[in-house]
């Protein structure tokens, strides 16, 4: 199946001249919720890695049925002031603003190999957050993934240094 | 395993008085995190339903793996403004003010048999909006699943006439 015939593309969302690729129409249809996840552990296959990082909240979504299948522990980021326990932050810059997330600091040991996964990669801001909350703690992210990668604005450059497999691309 | 040996309990989280059940302790550790997902799956084993609803964030981390490994479809509940195509609505009481989460209008056929999971069952407030979102597109709820149900809170009887299942109680 070419996963790209179950995405379904909205104009002008969430504002004028972007193109959304809305995955909700992928998530209903079982044999492609099946081949998403079953591709981006493909991809992850020649990876070598102990933990897997996703963002709240569409992280989530392909990050825990990857944790299932592999046997690795999820670890998830969030967004300010959901997480219980001690955590460590970054601010990333939004197109207008900022926006902060969080990782418990205990959740990942030092010297652990990470996979962070998430549905989308656009400029990569989120994602640089991200490798800097991990590595903060002291560990070590073997691969970024992502269902989507948005060629066009370029995030792979900001992320260049990091191992990046992407499904789709637009 | 216990599954609550590997839930951290927070207390004064997120306010003075409650005791806040974490369960990113229990995703970090493979084992337990494949325990959470088969024993809702368990759980579910008797009950007739052909595809799965879930609310932002959290209700992602075990709805997910649960259609995946169920062959199910997967729809996810949002907090406001995030779905992108036209939805249907539900607003709802919090402790201070309201909430409102949406559904994609053609996310669910008429006449589905859902069945709709998220991590904790409290109040039952959250449930009670996203079964009328489900009832409101004609589909039926066959059953609701918890990972964890805060039985002091009663949410139990403010669903009393849908088919709950919890894993764990407090």
């Amino acid at each position: 199946m070419d996963l790209k015939d179950t995405i379904r593309s909205i104009p002008d969302f969430p504002e004028k001249g972007v193109i959304f690729r809305d995955i909700t129409t992928l998530l209903k249809n079982p044999e492609a919720l099946k081949q998403a996840v079953d591709d981006i552990e493909t991809a992850l296959s020649d990876v070598d890695y102990d933990i897997i990082v996703a963002p709240e909240s569409r992280g989530f979504i392909f990050g825990m049925p990857l944790a299932y299948n592999c046997s690795k522990g999820f670890v998830p980021i969030r967004k300010k002031g959901k997480l219980p326990a001690e955590t460590v932050s970054r601010e990333y810059a939004l197109e207008y603003g900022t926006a902060t997330i969080e990782m418990h600091l205990d959740a990942i040991e030092k010297g652990q190999k990470v996979v962070i996964v998430d549905d989308l990669l656009a400029t990569g801001g989120t994602a640089k957050a991200m490798i800097e909350l991990v590595e903060s703690v002291g560990a070590e992210v073997s691969a970024l993934c992502f269902l989507i990668e948005l060629d066009f604005l370029n995030g792979r450059e900001t992320l260049k240094d990091y191992n990046i497999k992407s499904i789709l691309h637009y």
